[in-house]
């Protein structure tokens, strides 16, 4: 009953195939929701830098799904001590894990009175096909692939495998960005991790003989970070969206009936406190693209400038932030409104937080039995920990005020 | 004047990198009617049987551009027998060789009056932002690249280059499509062939030498169209498609004006006979799939399950045309009307076309120095082109039927 | 008892991993004669053309282990009618089927009395360290893995697996060869042909719906024939290999005692009418090259301008046959010996053999659940066949003759 | 004269293509003593560990010259600042810097009187295919060439491109032995740090926006040899082999007649101070195969024993120094002579040393126009050394002990 007849497949280029035979995973890939996914960037603003990174969270979150897969049927300790249950839940959390997501990233949840981690709770627990199809499947269903995301559930180790410094999650982007971008930072040796990967104390560990790979892995994600994810020319694409949304919310509280009438797709963003399951299934990049023609040919002159800028990859020139005076001053100078043509941007990105009673750490499998923090085992790990902060700086601006 | 200052390149996973440094090429991908194509998938309805051949025709043009940008420099009779005009014109052809594109591959050609080939003609020919740069460059330059790009241009090699048998087109496009959908059946050595062409008989040519090669690029094409581009789901989301516009001009014929109103995106598709280069900008991805969304909450039964079907990627069934009589009784006993929830599709396809005075075919130049068409030198290729043709028929309906 | 502790991996550019979970299995590797195949060059001669091509048969032998490993665990129908003595029996089949084989492919069997098929049998079948180890797993096992290699099973399907027109040799020869030299020509989708491969009647087939990609691996193979293996340079080499035992043995005729003196690593080669397994075990690439570097140094002027070529890749030309009374006239003035300096090479492949009643065919299971043999239902592959044979005939000689 | 009248190619798959089109690299490719290094494997004993790293130093030395060859045509400062015989000597450095190596690397040094530089350096400097070719390209050549492979050419950057902590050799290699043995910890992007090179204070250094791509190369650096080169399995073989050969200078000493006429191939290396020419070209992997198994036949029980390990790769294993007293004790129990059946191995590597005054740092090319150490403008890199010396232990011995 709940096997399919015969495997289906998915064809990808990071894993070969994704394999599917539960039934209630199949189900829940041909809802309208997980559907979206197809119609939702997953670099969002980063296609503006690295041209070919189009791939949709669909394909990611197949891909997530399918290292889940692979761990609860090739990490033997997985096997043996997780449920049949304890499976099904994992992997679904793996596949559902973004059915929340907004368009173009974080950057939209500036709108959204929620993040789309509530969201993604929001839509597996309340009315939707893919709440009838867990609901069929097991009456606690739904609750557990919930708790497993937002990392309550009480078996840590699932949520490890979702959400940690070492999960399916993160592997499966890092892998499938450098991929479709076609850089080699986030390449790592997911065969070796899974190969090396034990249950030892209660937790997902990997074994001392793996450490060089994490070890790999780690930088990978730091160079990801600063090469693709913090591109300038995604930030600046990032801070033009925010200032856009900006001024749409800004202008809607002068004049709420005119914006709802000239851009209905965002009624409900501006109307309602809280989105309905039903209104997240309308938003997706097609969404805001449209609404960014409409914008442009509309007649608040900030919002048409800012959105043909979107359109037209036209963004904002970046600066380091002692100039901020001088460039301040010449927006003003300009008749530029520093509200929407000034922005100070500031990034930060750990390659790995040791242990603090909170994060999910990475722990090692010693040849003794016991397991360690990373960082206590890896010199290279902890040199980089050592070091404060890495962090990153600019104020942008558009050229022309040069 | 003409070389920008330092080379600028796009990181591309095929080609390494696209490499730019003259300046009107420059000019060119900054306009607005190039980076629309940012926003329409290159596979169309491809990714809905392949979900990760997501890219874009910005990065398929890019790739093209790069192709005949290595012909130029890197093939020694091209690097010499052509002049910097001739080389500047070709590259260009290349880049902008879909610039009138509609979304959605050839099904929304439908409801265009033109070709999308006409349309980039247009946008080259007329104004445009793309046309005052290449009229800044040099009068001549927007008629003569819209001639290679139709093919009337006096030289035939820059023709060949861009659109022939073997063309930057057709070996970006395969080489991109099967790293993009995770197959393999598309790739070719493109470096083989570009080390083995030469120009004899003021044609484009391959040496003998590098006849396995072009073999193997023969088969590669034959094997992305039948394993890819007309695989069965594609065909089926192609079809929805056709019947969803059938639906909405019979739509507008009815009663133009509620259709207009519901549909403002569709106003001048419905409306001109023609399209102006503005009307195309307007058009994309977005504009399509925001439409869906409007018709799948309208109060038209058929356009709103026919928008919901594409939305979620509930497709038609198919079956052998023999089974027609069959299907379309059934389609009527349950209420179908056939109009919209049937359709006699058949695709055909030919590996090769040997050279019969009109189709630019494919020369191998002999160790004698005399040049022979393909089919005559090649026993693969012979063998190929004495089969009758090749191709497939299907019929399509909703499942709900069966 | 039979099951290894830990399954063990060996890290395989083509595979990802090799697995061994078998104990029989992984002792059979250790043995002296398995781990010969790590000196010899899996493609001999053609590492002159490709110089990269360098890998050994160990890596082959592994690898196609490997494919049979997973033919057993994945392909359904053999997993479930398969005994495990029968997946234990195919797998070591696989693993087996070159252990022994002579140093430099095919050219060294001209001055051994039995081919390579014959001394791997032997190997198994008579005293040595893997036939102790298979006597150990069972009574019977090495007379079952011997049959299994000379195609004599009774069971039909597992002599399929190791040695067909579609087996676990050719497809891991392809992948490797084709990564290893850097060409592409042979590479093919082998995961879905694992997909779509079935038990039916008897014997093993591709489901229809995989037929594009054996069409694929069909013409790889064509392909990786004429640019690899008949690569006109590894033809070259195999000549003057030839011709140089050719002298050897003549000399060894003349004089026996001085030519085993001054090579004794031939002493067995020249005497004995059959090897024994311990004379095979000393019979690889470095017996070769070792001897190439006395010979160089000999007095024989021939045998050292032989040996010397080999060593420093200063290799005979080709001509066209038609040529051959020219070049044998110009030998002749210049005093070379054309017994040692001219060889009339003539090299034959079938992309594709239909069935015979002999030789194994690749069978398509269709729709309707009959099997038909590869050509009476693909049109690519028929076309091919038609044709009368693919063959090629060049003169070798040396290029001071010109 | 100098230029080859049409391009030559090595296909290659780490490069493409490796391009010759100057006459005297072509020639020096064809000498005797530049073939020899395809008979010698790059990773030695490394193809124990990983079984498919069986490449030879003929295609890394092929691979550092196509790296030198694109930076000098494709690094604007260097293209424009270097001479045509700069360049030329420089990309023959590239090629030729590896012809005097031993065979299975370091290990094999211990029983030879100079290091492999110095061979080099010899087999340039002295009568020599390559000696004549270099000498009628121009007088200079060979001194000029030797300078720049021993770090003594006054153009400091020449040296710089052939050795240094950024160089064409560890680019290739790391490049080339993760493609060969499948793992992925050596790839980084060769195409970045091509683009982001310059010349700057004369020195060559890399732009800061390139420096993230460093980082990447120094972990990828760090990663293989802890993964790769320094592997357990690869360490032993070379102790096995360093103690071979330390019995075999001792049987030499006791009785020089008998073990000269026993093992003819080390005739030369056992009684001369240095070698000539002539006697490294009789040096090759096979030189040492073929002598391990006369030894494995000989009537000395510890030379055969040894010989025999190393043919069929009966390793010794490992442990911690820390038991090195028990094992000692064990060893002698047992009969074992602890000069030849233990060793006591340390490896150290500093993935980056900074500037001290003699190493060649990597240098970062500031937005300012000022060049700085790697280490004074990475937070990584610095973290790195900043660190205690990375370094391993262990010690060596038969498992048969335990």
């Amino acid at each position: 009953m709940n096997k399919l007849s015969e495997e289906k497949v998915f064809r990808d280029p990071i894993h070969g195939y994704v394999r599917v035979d539960d039934s209630v995973v199949w189900q829940c890939i041909q809802t309208k929701e997980f559907q979206r996914l197809r119609r939702i960037k997953q670099l969002g603003s980063t296609s503006m830098a690295y041209h070919t990174g189009e791939h949709s969270r669909f394909a990611h979150s197949l891909g997530v799904y399918e290292i889940v897969r692979r761990m609860v049927n090739e990490v033997g300790d997985l096997k043996e001590k997780l449920t049949e249950y304890e499976k099904i839940t994992v992997m679904l959390a793996g596949l559902l894990h973004d059915i929340g997501h907004a368009p173009f990233s974080h950057s939209f949840e500036t709108i959204m009175h929620k993040k789309h981690e509530e969201y993604t709770v929001q839509i597996i627990s309340q009315k939707s096909e893919i709440k009838d199809i867990l609901d069929n499947y097991s009456p606690h269903l739904a609750d557990d692939v919930a708790k497993v995301i937002d990392g309550s559930h009480p078996n840590g180790i699932l949520c490890q495998m979702v959400s940690s410094q070492l999960d399916a999650d993160r592997m499966d982007y890092l892998l499938r960005d450098s991929y479709f971008t076609g850089t080699k930072y986030g390449e790592f040796d997911l065969e070796r991790i899974l190969r090396t990967m034990r249950v030892a104390d209660d937790k997902l560990a990997v074994k001392v003989s793996g450490m060089h790979t994490i070890e790999d892995y780690i930088m990978a994600r730091y160079h990801m970070y600063w090469q693709v994810y913090f591109h300038a020319v995604s930030r600046s694409y990032d801070v033009i969206l925010k200032n856009l949304f900006k001024r749409l919310v800004d202008l809607y509280k002068e004049n709420p009936t005119k914006i709802l009438d000239e851009y209905p797709m965002y009624r409900n963003l501006l109307t309602k406190e809280i989105l309905s399951n039903e209104d997240i299934f309308d938003l997706d990049d097609s969404t805001c693209l449209y609404s960014f023609r409409l914008m442009s040919k509309g007649d608040d002159k900030i919002l048409a400038d800012l959105a043909m800028r979107l359109l037209t990859r036209n963004l904002f020139k970046y600066s380091n932030p002692q100039n901020s005076q001088d460039i301040l001053s010449k927006l003003k100078e300009k008749g530029y409104d520093k509200q929407y043509y000034f922005y100070w941007d500031h990034q930060t990105q750990n390659p790995y937080t040791p242990y603090n009673g909170q994060t999910h750490s990475i722990w090692v499998l010693m040849d003794n039995g016991e397991i360690a923090e990373l960082s206590s085992v890896s010199k290279i790990v902890s040199s980089i920990c050592q070091n404060s902060t890495y962090q990153d700086e600019k104020i942008f601006f558009p050229k022309e005020v040069l």
